[in-house]
């Protein structure tokens, strides 16, 4: 199942592969094992890559197992999206098919099959990661960037009792009002929008709060700010339901990964205070 | 001349791109400036990457811009060899050819014409960063990875008064005894092996120390350490001129970017302390 193992900062990133029965088809994952994980069971983190990016895009650009060894925490990327289906026209779009799951279960012919990314990520892959790796399934946080931001907040707020702690990198934050969600949710989910609230951090946010502070942070010369992200949205939600959230907006950073890079540690120290 | 511009640790990661006069075609280029150089010119380093890799490589895989930030550094990457001619078969090697320059000047046809990488980054280079940056000409160190390391320690050796600290990551220290060097060298610069010692770090060692310490790291799973590195060369030469050489060897790391994502901060720790 492994494909590749390196050491790194005195734990090991690893890249692996496994027959995925949510999806139907095998799917990629990396895990980075922090130097405690020898002792024992570590608070892990599973994180959730935006738009065209793979399990390999986070450990590769992010710079995070150096500050992950130092906190003892495991990081864990799935890919974005089922792989090796020949749909017409899977990947003829950056933002939708192909390296764009958006984290939901699709409803719509011929996604349905195997676009599951909700049940892959909130069942199939935290199970297969506990049973071979030392993680402390009580101990899991979920953070994620753009399509990921919008996976960890909706997924997060979902599911509290699974992911005790939740961040996210300029999320897309209303996806049922920006052009990314609308096109991706339609095809995924139909042209009835009300199954989209679901899935909407915004919508879900004003009805239900996690019990833990969010982070999330935002860069001020992000590209999609204005268009597709709408962190206004999240942060007018938060005050309905009084969800603590730290939201952060830093001047000059742009939506790639110099700027997940400069703020990663933040959110793993974040991660690691609440799940101790 | 920048292609493009990012906010990264309060400073600026920076992609460019600029017509050669040494390799007589455009070369790209990368520059991270610390959050010190809007105050004035800086310390920094070129780092010289290793076979298939490009100047984005290390900005994008080995995490230094923190400690650079931190530190007050300057880093500088060139591409790793001319691109866009069309000699036939320039392409068909991954160890020679496009992306493979070996940090030689080719006396070789066709290569004379355009492969000429040591002028480049002893001369063109830190010229064209110099009138463009605030970098500190005094404070100007080297490093490198594999094929990179070979060109930082032979261009270090050679120019000491230009590259004031220089250090390796598991550096081809030997490349006339290998056969990745041997390959490069008999078609860069021809089948008399006499034309070959002036561009080796060991021959080169056992000749001349530099005035600086200099530091070498070094993984003990690398898969190529058995055959093309030969570190062992270099320790026996830096005996017989009495270069200061620091070589550690560590257990467990390979060949690969989170080998120098690990152990970067102390590499650039190392040019800090030599460049003041």
């Amino acid at each position: 199942m492994e494909t590749s193992r390196h050491h790194g900062f005195g734990g090991w990133q690893i890249f692996g592969k496994h027959d995925s029965t949510e999806i139907g088809l095998p799917m990629k994952f990396s895990v980075y094992l922090p130097p405690a994980a020898v002792k024992g069971p570590v608070p892990w983190l599973i994180y959730l890559a935006g738009l065209t990016c793979t399990e390999e895009t986070f450990m590769i650009k992010a710079g995070a197992q150096r500050a992950a060894a130092e906190l003892g925490l495991a990081l864990v990327t799935p890919d974005t999206s089922p792989r090796g289906t020949d749909f017409p026209g899977q990947a003829d779009n950056w933002d939708f098919g192909v390296g764009a799951g958006f984290y939901v279960d699709a409803t719509q012919e011929p996604w349905s099959k195997n676009w599951r990314m909700y049940s892959y990520v909130t069942k199939e892959l935290p199970a297969l990661i506990a049973a071979n790796y030392p993680v402390d399934v009580q101990r899991l946080g979920l953070f994620g960037h753009s399509m990921g931001g919008h996976g960890a907040l909706t997924l997060g707020l979902k599911n509290p009792d699974l992911f005790k702690s939740v961040s996210a990198f300029a999320p897309i934050s209303n996806p049922i009002n920006c052009p990314w969600g609308e096109k991706a949710f339609t095809g995924y989910l139909g042209s009835d929008r009300k199954a989209w609230a679901a899935h909407d951090a915004s919508e879900l946010m004003k009805q239900r709060a996690h019990p833990n502070a969010i982070l999330v942070d935002q860069g001020e010369a992000d590209q999609f700010l204005g268009t597709q992200l709408h962190p206004h949205a999240l942060e007018a939600a938060a005050k309905i339901s009084g969800q603590k959230l730290t939201l952060r907006r830093h001047e000059g950073y742009d939506h790639g990964y110099y700027f997940i890079s400069t703020f990663v540690e933040d959110h793993l120290r974040h991660h690691a205070k609440i799940l101790g």
